[in-house]
């Protein structure tokens, strides 16, 4: 089974990946962790170029391609192996962040973005998707409490951002039927238990 | 103006961007001289991977995509500014190359891999393409002096991929009127000739 967690920054995501992996862990499943850009030796290598803030001159285009390349390698690496020997694969982020933040956030050809996914995910579709919406406001206020900054310095450009690509989750939530949207304003336990028993109704 | 010079290893295509080069330096000309991959900090920190024995493991999908990032940073900063500054571009292969290796040699979906050049390029066109179409045969017997190896020594394999990567250049040829096909085994000069006749025509 392959299970991609999508949302925004700060939406909760990571704690979730986390419960569900313990998750499985005690019920003594093989899991396989990914966290994208990474995970091969070559696709952190690419990480390293993409994270590099050094790097500043780096285009829009140049930045999805090189997120495409890393995936690439990680899929036909990492992922594909390890779902033919039905290990649990989860990934905090996959393809669909491409959608969201290249093509609407950024505003990157969609039909573009999309056909890139199609090449370099090929079978490695995931079974479900579950996307944590969490509102805006929510997450403007858990960055200024992370970053320590005031609420009133965060920048308008960056409300806009997020909104563009919540705006991106929502369309791939009409078109793929793998979503599974969840209420990111619940608690931890509550969306934990909402995650289950989805998985449980497609194990 | 820009220019592209495409074709098999050791078609003699170098030895005429050199002497394209230095044609225009002598009539006073700005030209820029490209080496794919590489050429801006970001291109040259791709090309690295790329070029890395260490990465024995990288896919052929993986590679292409690569390729076209280190192209896409070159293309948004340094072809399309010189370009717009009138300075004149030659570039030793491009995206044709990716089509011609790539597709027709590795058997990557060809539809994808001109879509993905498309995306990459945008504007920066090349205005006219030397194909230096330069026999199978004699190519390996370049190769075999260069290399120093002995003639039958060169695999069959090798031979059946050039044969590949020649079949696309031909598509590419018939498909785009920007492309010149040089017989590749006239002389050096004669060559030189011939491709200089036809920028005169172009100017």
């Amino acid at each position: 089974m392959f299970i991609t967690f999508e949302g925004l920054d700060f939406c909760g995501k990571s704690t979730q990946v986390k419960l569900l992996e313990k998750y499985f862990l005690e019920k003594n499943k093989e899991v396989i962790l990914i966290r994208e850009p990474g995970g091969t030796n070559i696709s952190e290598k690419i990480r390293n170029i993409l994270l590099d803030k050094k790097n500043k001159e780096m285009l829009i285009e140049t930045e999805l391609i090189l997120f495409a390349a890393s995936r690439s390698q990680l899929v036909g690496e990492v992922i594909i192996p390890a779902l033919e020997k039905n290990k649990i694969v989860i990934s905090d982020r996959f393809h669909d962040s491409s959608i969201a933040y290249q093509a609407f956030g950024r505003g990157i050809e969609l039909n573009f973005v999309e056909e890139l996914q199609r090449f370099v995910i090929g079978k490695a579709i995931p079974d479900i998707t579950f996307f944590i919406d969490t509102p805006i406001d929510e997450i403007i206020k858990r960055k200024a409490n992370v970053k320590k900054i005031d609420l009133d310095r965060i920048e308008r450009s960056a409300i806009d951002f997020y909104e563009k690509v919540r705006e991106g989750y929502l369309y791939l939530s009409k078109k793929e039927k793998r979503f599974c949207n969840i209420n990111g304003l619940l608690s931890i336990e509550e969306i934990h238990k909402q995650i289950l028993s989805k998985i449980n109704l497609k194990v």
